[in-house]
């Protein structure tokens, strides 16, 4: 698959980042001699942020170039338009890239503010799809624009990992920057009145209902506040404030060079002892940590995360299986400034689920009421392994009986070197007794296949072992 | 200390659930024949959800009692008022609460949308403190009032792990719902005209920008957007927007029965499937996972929680030291049900972590450049550990010399009984080279000590052995 970048700016590069740490290649046109330079600082993050919300490695990347408007758009699957929001600018690129562009391939502008209609009002024939920064992370997408395509861009988005949102109504704004537009003019009344600063409007957010609707949004929020008596309940109770003199919306702040200043000011004694790539970094980690906590309940932006993975092609087995493939996410480093000790066990268990559903002993198996406990596991620390490097499992049975599974799991690192090893005992087990008992069928079968073929192998160097033992 | 809670509901009994757990006593008062099952069940919440943001036991909880207004406020050292927000109803109640509290006692109203001046416009000596649901476990209180007394309650509010934001000028709404307003009334529009469900608008929300509200909030995220230029050349990009037709908010929606019928039918086919109680858990499981991630960078409400946490007292050694003490949180548990494997190892690295502190290897000795590196580790799985339940840990030192450190962690469950042990093997290192190199001074000496204490010890169970070994 093939993106064409039109505008490498924040957005544009954040597009670009997207399709190629999916397996796209990209070709990025953008007039700026510091398009490359600005496009690397956007991949350098995403490459340190995307691949830590994941526990299987994506795709290799694709290939990255630099080149015309009409280069970028050669063959592309996808071209995508962040230049300036002027509209005659939008006009005059959108009939290049219709020429350009092959028929089939969808044609998506990044406009925050313009509708598919004035975007197409001289004959192009592009979408809105409009994206939130940082693109390579947050996977909202705002499709505006004929069902056929929008359906079609959809399916692409998925497969990289996006959210589609498609907005039925043409509108300004589309829908979430009109709520960011609401805010914005309430928080810039608060300043210029001098009600709070932006380190306090901030705050009132990050410290509060911003936790919220991070994982659910105004209205489940508001339904869950409403209690048992329901949503009707809630606007019973909330509805009369519309009448109340709550916001000054009905008017707007005259954006003088003193409101300006201002602002500038209160946000540089809020954020200016860190710079703009700390704060981004921080950003990124912030986000990595609180969407792989989504994953874990498959809520929200977490459930997009877990699906993308799912379709992830397995790795295939040399001598013994994979278990896992994955990049170490920087949520999983200490103070050592290395990955820190326990998500070696992490690893591990990872590495023993895998075998667990390769031998059939999956979430249905579980649910059905037998699984595996874990009774010991003995780990070495051989090597030091860093965030963003890639890490993979092979797991060696030494023993697979109707009680018992022995799994001595090897953590090898980008250089093919054994960086750790974890030998597991585990017990097969009645998720009701909470006590072992004889599995059968078809996990004792696949478990004893595994064990007669690896039967021959070499016990590894490491296991049988225990701590402190010399030579 | 003692809570006076005045009024009983979902904000009352956050309140309760939040002196209580941290260790204060409470007495509620409310007529309403529910109100003991209610608050109960925001306990039962609080409960499984306040302790597992933290890595240590929080004090253990106070007494909670029922009581005659009267009987709430005597002797309390804080009274909350969450009544209903009619003004008539917190004259009534204030002028009671005056007669029967002590003067020293700083008197909180939960209300969301009216002034101190209004609260105390018949002889009332209250202050605005105004919380946000869930009230357990999200930090902000707006505090609005007398310098002195908000001063005296952010105090308080601070040692039970909330984040006080004084707002300095009194106006309605004070500042959070000023811009919950803004959008909720524009989410209206949005609904009544068509453009969009309730489910898409929460979807553009917690897809996309209610995620970078959870840590930076409005400015500092466009601090960022603006990048390396700063936020007034964001300004300069983003305010001609305040021009466009970008919003409604200029009118207000009339609120019909149609209007609220389609909105309360949207939200049923939206979120209908889970309880408001099942909506609950999620959302507490969710924002404990974001807020565990955000206390990791020590961002946003992250560092409330981190500092909070260090404000607890160590627990005291008996024979061993006490290296932790604490809840079991739910993100720890996996599909069997009970504490995943991994975290046991978290567990040990935590004891571990602990007791580099007390021998002095700790985030200044690192800082400086020398550190522990963990070489091997062996876990014994004996019993489950249960979200929820309590757990200590103790260190014995098996070996401690120049370059190692040999150490025995025992797991203990609520019942007394070693649930785990973990045998560790860790090296002294240069964090420049990265190996290993003798310690010196206080460190050794006090590792050294700590040896000579536990040499006289038996060697433990399950120390010394390998992975399977029988008997």
């Amino acid at each position: 698959m093939k993106a064409g970048i039109i505008g490498g700016g924040v957005i544009g590069g954040g597009w670009a980042a997207r399709f190629l740490l999916n397996g796209w290649d990209v070709c990025v046109a953008d007039p700026d001699p510091q398009a490359q330079r600005k496009i690397d600082e956007v991949l350098s993050n995403a490459r340190r942020a995307l691949p830590a919300l994941y526990d299987k490695a994506l795709p290799a990347e694709g290939t990255l170039t630099f080149g015309t408007l009409g280069e970028a758009c050669a063959g592309a699957d996808w071209v995508q338009e962040s230049v300036p929001e002027r509209l005659e600018v939008k006009h005059a690129v959108h009939a290049q890239i219709k020429a350009a562009a092959p028929a089939e391939a969808v044609i998506g502008s990044s406009t925050s503010g313009f509708k598919p209609s004035e975007i197409n009002a001289e004959g192009a024939s592009a979408i809105v799809a409009h994206p939130f920064n940082p693109v390579y992370l947050l996977p909202l997408v705002e499709l505006v624009g004929a069902q056929d395509i929008c359906d079609r861009a959809s399916g692409l988005l998925r497969s990289v990992g996006m959210y589609p949102l498609h907005v039925r109504k043409e509108i300004d704004a589309h829908i979430a920057d009109r709520l960011l537009e609401a805010v914005w003019r309430e928080a810039l009344w608060l300043v210029s009145d001098g009600i709070a600063t932006t380190e306090e409007i901030d705050e009132s957010i990050r410290m509060g209902f911003g936790l919220r609707w991070a994982q659910m949004g105004l209205f489940e929020t508001y339904r869950v506040a409403g209690g048992e008596a329901g949503m009707k309940h809630f606007m019973a109770q909330f509805g009369p404030a519309l009448a109340w003199p709550w916001t000054k919306l009905m008017d707007v702040p005259e954006f003088t060079p003193e409101l300006v200043d201002l602002i500038a000011n209160q946000s540089d004694a809020q954020s200016g002892a860190l710079s703009i790539r700390e704060l981004e970094r921080l950003r990124d980690d912030n986000l990595v940590g609180m969407l792989r906590s989504l994953k874990r309940t498959k809520a929200a932006a977490g459930a997009v995360i877990a699906r993308h993975e799912a379709q992830f092609p397995e790795p295939e087995a040399v001598d013994l299986p994979i278990t896992v493939e994955r990049v170490i996410p920087q949520t999983w480093t200490d103070y050592n400034g290395h990955m820190n000790e326990a998500h070696y066990l992490e690893l591990g268990a990872q590495a023993t689920d895998q075998f667990m559903e390769i031998i059939g002993a999956d979430a249905a198996y579980v649910a059905g009421g037998l699984s595996y406990f874990t009774t010991e596991n003995h780990l070495r620390y051989l090597d030091e392994l860093m965030a963003g490097q890639k890490v993979t499992v092979t797991t060696q049975v030494l023993e697979g009986g109707p009680k018992k599974m022995h799994l001595f799991h090897r953590m090898i690192n980008e250089a093919g070197e054994v960086a750790a090893t974890m030998e597991t005992f585990l017990l097969h087990v009645s998720l009701e007794t909470r006590r072992s008992v004889a599995a059968e069928g078809v996990v004792l079968e696949k478990l004893q296949g595994f064990a007669s073929d690896h039967a021959g192998m070499d016990i590894p160097d490491g296991a049988g072992r225990y701590v402190g033992q010399r030579g």
